[in-house]
């Protein structure tokens, strides 16, 4: 404790004000919010009284400059030290402005433009009164049925680390306490969240030690290199203990090992949840758990502040680890500057030019074109707009494509495809119907739809899932399209027209009955608020397609968990042997679009790959180079990808890791020469005892397209 | 080295012989063997040369007295040692006489049974010259995809354990060196191979230490208790190591934790499979990782015979290490008694008395009978042989009703379905036609079987998977009937008759599009020799049925892994509450069928559950009891199953574990009373720090026909 006056201040504390600085509750249970202290429900079970509610030391989801200021203004009248309350929320792709959801920005790998939408979402959120975002949250998925997919950019640990640095850098700029348009980062879910078992929200986690350190934890570690204020825990078990309760994970791993002294907060609920769990009896064992495991912030439960005080008395929790949690906390605040200036970048006039200005929507736009994957194209895209086309399908008007976690999003103030398409092609020319809803329909509503595509000249077919089909506790078993929208599909193939389609959707889908029918495919996931405009201009060649899947699109849920950095098993699947190897009867092995993948309106030619040298050492790098051609008649963006494969591992190695990637900008005809520097320290991971090491012996390297079609070099590392 | 003689001939052996024992060869390469020296592709490759066949150890596949026999004769009259060669073979679910597939004999829930299917199959193969049988398969498994869930006897831990030592019992009897009808038993796979990822066979396995001790290791650890001579290695990495080269898995948890003395054989090219895995550079590392992780055999691979020599040379391997191994090997044909009578149970007259005798097929019929699952009745069955039936499906007359893992059983012995219930029916009673092929089908079969179905009173549909849909190798991405079979189910329904689906598979199914159709489903897996008897028996109520499923059912493919000793998580399902809990959007979280479920044609009836005291103590076992009555009209067994769930835990605790099972005969009207004796032993799990013990503190008892369908009371354990 090294703040003299943050230490002061701890020190002049009661133990109860201690403990209530500790809890995290809603709006509703302040006064100055709106409707504030109409406590009622599971809030009202609480059992948190008004003292409490004066200490305490974080607002959960306020925002609007009016209401936090107010909620702030109230709040120091009555706290007799006069420390100011830390407003959180949940600003997870944009705050107004909404950005693709974050499975989406993966498909960007530009981490700039990345970069800006965090600091877009931070500066309307700043101005509106918050000062944490529960955000990034960078869980590797591997299992499309998770609803929280969408949130994470995918199943890659180096991608979702570079992810997750350009986020922090994004919400938090340089200095966060002279920076009042910036907001404290809160990275999520440690650890290991993405892993639930079949697929099912908050289901049990399990792994081996080498695979939670080789896979999921880089990109919380990435985080906090990149100085991220906060953790959030996660809501699943890690070696059979809650992560909310586990001292190993938190204490031993996440503090004394990746070294991080900042504020630890449970999520919603999670303190608590030990008791379902089934590895604690009461509330106050509970609150033992936790606050022994290094959890700072309990979320909206009250565990801590009915039993910490009592645990304290007991002797069973010491008072030092508490001054600790509000130690940390109080230095949050500070850092935040909220000791000088309590409402901090709230400002009700710099909210109405701030949010959703121009430049705002146009970083969305920026993203929204950036983050949509071509996944296939038969000579359908680009679209002319001298011809007729009918845009069809439960997307073509819809708003509802900001995706889940934009709660502040409005569907009103998102441009829909058909708004977007109708600025460039007259109304004569753009026909529309919705054919069906999401997953009913009539007869009418398909005939309508009939009528309007045998009138056209192509289809546009807008489907996919709504936003609500994804997102937290929104699991599907079957992630394949609703079974409407593949009649309608096949309604409109039956016309004899080529069939564009649009997908809309917070995760990988299974495509069967589908990918075969389009002639075109647009994966824009939920674009955002923007979406409309971006996805009118990539499907008119106003700008070319760039994205590049961040995460397996499986052949189908058979798959399921599929990724390709997978390793290659002791009887792999090759051209030449097909009895007893590792495979299906019935489908390939390979996901139908594999990871990295995406195409582009031109063609790009890898050549000359070339190695600086067939040997590397500690402190020699390799220089890896390639000649990348655009070959076709348009300008274009290329994400050139570098993946490696350690031949022979103390323990088994992944077929491919990503270890490089440059997004390079080509004309027509023009080549450029991507450079990569590939070194020792690139090479290492965790061995049998989990030392982070490199082995001496020969690699392969893999540079291409996407990380199916690659050309490949072999070096050898001497230690 | 206790055994003198053993050791001093150890001690005249060459190096070369000692290797040469360590190696596994199939018969072709014997003199002797019909076809023998007749060596081309794979196996020419091998490079193995005369000199290593000579002293070769062990021979893979030979079967068939004769043939044994005269391998032996010319193998002894080279070997300058005189050393015999023990023969091993595949018998997995019988040898000629062919049982249900393990997975239907775990859903007997008979063990008495299970060890004579056992005995019987030693019979059989013994006198056929086999010496060591690859079997019991005691792999946990959780995933129907897997084509090997048909060898396992499913996902519970305790039943594998019970049925492991089953098998072995069966296979061993009491005294292996003087009861010539039996085999040494080999258990397999160690170790976790159930659990490949994503149900692809071969393919990786992870998972947590702990959750390896809790789940997995028991069904081996249960099978060398019980006295199991030999282990084979499994395909799969554990720990990121293949367990075939894995010095942690077979050194320290299976000989040193283990206890285990006997061979450990390598599965089949597992030791050279290292290469692809990717953990070694070339058959030398190979052999020297597996002969320290101390593998005894190498199995139709030659890194040893061809680098064991150098490696003792180059010290990298010490004589000390190999001697073991061929102490190990010579020590266990000194136990089968074959340096005295190296034909041990070989003989060709007693071959034609004992394989497929009365008694045999009628162990076969037993076993089948008690294995068969009576998923659902609406009335239809049992069957009146007054009606007319129509029996129609693939499987109507097939003989392909034995399964995978059944090489010496051939279709021509085994009793059809249509010959199963000719024996009830008259001709003209009872009409049959196929409908379909398992995968595709005509118009013409189609309408043949609409014009039979038409003229019936009611229809038996024999459908299903052929057994070249599951086994090693044949893993399916999808789990459902095939397209064609369920069109044939949809014609039948149409004909608004009753239809009653008789089910043959390996695996558990989808039975999405067909549960709901069918008026009843029995569950008859692969049955074996006997099959079309048992089901004909069952139909028509002959006997009752009581088989109770050893694996969930799942509701669909999206909810796989499944498993009914799952875990609670932080959010549970319940009623009360839907937002924001464990659960997919679109389907339950239950199973189609849970563990344990099975139906009969009369209802059982549980009351009075009660438990001797409120409180166990360490030497104060509980007595539970309950009362189970047949309130029906026809007389049954009833699998009366056991739970446990430990309230709180030191780590998360399944919801329900399964500790004891009886099967009981009620006759109508009769009520007995079940009484199980619980201890604190069986409350212990592995902690944390991987510690074996039990918690004080609460715990439910779940008594029921089922893992669903349950009474509870609670007892506390002090310590």
């Amino acid at each position: 404790m090294n703040n003299n006056r943050i230490a002061s201040l701890v020190e002049k504390m009661t133990l109860h004000e201690k403990i209530a600085q500790l809890i995290q509750l809603a709006t509703p249970f302040y006064k100055g919010a709106t409707n504030g202290g109409q406590i009622t429900g599971p809030m009202a079970e609480l059992g948190v009284n008004d003292e409490d509610i004066v200490n305490s030391g974080s607002v959960l989801g306020a925002s609007g400059a009016k209401e936090v200021k107010s909620i702030q203004e109230m709040h120091l009248k009555e706290n007799r030290h006069g420390i100011p309350l830390l407003m959180m929320a949940d600003i997870v792709h944009g705050y107004k402005t909404i950005f693709p959801v974050p499975l989406a920005i993966g498909c960007s790998w530009d981490l700039e433009a990345a970069e800006k939408s965090a600091e877009v979402a931070a500066r309307e959120a700043s101005v509106s009164g918050v000062h944490v975002t529960f955000a990034p949250m960078v869980d590797l998925v591997r299992d499309p049925r998770w609803g929280r997919v969408m949130e994470s950019t995918g199943e890659d640990p180096y991608l979702n680390s570079e992810f997750a640095r350009a986020f922090v850098r994004g919400f938090q700029g340089d200095n966060l306490t002279e920076d009042k348009d910036r907001v404290a980062a809160c990275v999520k879910h440690f650890a290991a969240y993405g892993a639930a078992e079949a697929g099912r929200d908050y289901n049990t986690v399990d792994m081996s030690e080498r695979q939670l350190r080789e896979s999921y934890l880089p990109a919380y570690k990435a985080a906090l290199d990149e100085g991220c204020e906060m953790v959030m825990t996660s809501f699943n078990s890690i070696e059979g203990i809650p992560a909310t309760g586990n001292k190993w994970l938190m204490r031993d791993i996440l503090r004394e090992e990746m070294g991080f002294n900042g504020v630890l907060i449970s999520d919603w609920g999670a303190v608590k949840e030990q008791i379902p769990h089934g590895v604690v009896r009461n509330e106050k064992e509970a609150a033992e758990k936790s606050i022994q495991a290094g959890v700072d912030i309990e979320m909206m439960t009250a565990c801590y502040i009915k039993n910490l005080e009592t645990l304290v008395k007991e002797g069973k929790v010491e008072e030092q680890i508490i001054d600790e949690g509000v130690y940390r906390i109080l230095e949050l605040k500070e850092k935040l500057g909220l000791f000088e200036n309590p409402h901090r970048g709230a400002d009700e006039e710099r909210e109405k030019e701030v949010i959703l200005s121009e430049s705002h929507r146009k970083a969305a736009y920026d993203l929204a074109v950036k983050s949509t994957v071509l996944l296939k194209n038969e000579g359908a895209l680009p679209l002319n707009n001298q011809k007729k086309i009918a845009l069809i399908g439960p997307f073509a008007k819809s708003g509802d494509i900001l995706g889940a976690w934009s709660w502040m999003g409005s569907h009103e103030e998102a441009v829909s495809l058909y708004e977007g398409m109708h600025k460039k092609v007259s109304a004569e020319n753009l026909l529309t119907a919705k054919g069906c809803d999401i997953e009913t329909g009539s007869e009418e509503m398909m005939n309508e739809a009939i009528a309007i595509g045998k009138e056209a000249d192509i289809i546009v077919l807008a489907i996919g899932e709504e936003s609500g089909m994804s997102g937290e506790a929104r699991c599907r078993a079957d992630i394949r399209l609703p079974e409407i929208q593949l009649e309608l599909l096949s309604k409109m193939k039956q016309l004899g027209k080529q069939v564009v389609v649009v997908l809309f959707n917070g995760r990988p889908l299974d495509l069967t009955g589908m990918e075969g029918q389009a002639d075109a495919i647009l994966e824009a996931w939920f674009p955002g608020t923007e979406g409309g405009n971006a996805l009118a201009d990539l499907l008119f060649g106003d700008v070319n397609p760039s994205g590049k899947l961040s995460m397996s699109f499986p052949y189908t849920l058979g798959q399921v968990p599929i990724y390709y950095n997978n390793y290659n098993t002791g009887r792999p699947k090759n051209a030449a042997v097909d009895e007893y190897v590792s495979k299906y009867l019935d489908i390939p092995n390979e996901p139908l679009y594999p990871f990295g993948y995406g195409l582009s309106y031109t063609n790009y030619k890898y050549s000359d790959l070339s190695v600086s040298s067939s040997v590397m050492t500690l402190d020699q790098p390799l220089i890896v180079t390639v000649n990348v051609t655009n070959t076709g008649e348009l300008a274009g963006d290329e994400v050139v990808q570098l993946y490696v494969r350690d031949m022979v591992g103390e323990v088994i190695r992944p077929l491919k890791e990503l270890k490089a990637f440059e997004k390079v900008t080509l004309t027509p005809g023009e080549t450029k020469t991507i450079e990569f520097t590939l070194s020792e320290e690139q090479l290492r991971y965790h061995h049998r005892d989990l030392s982070y090491t490199s082995d001496a012996g020969e690699f392969t390297i893999f540079v291409g397209p996407n990380s199916r079609d690659v050309s490949s070099a072999t070096f050898e590392l001497t230690k």
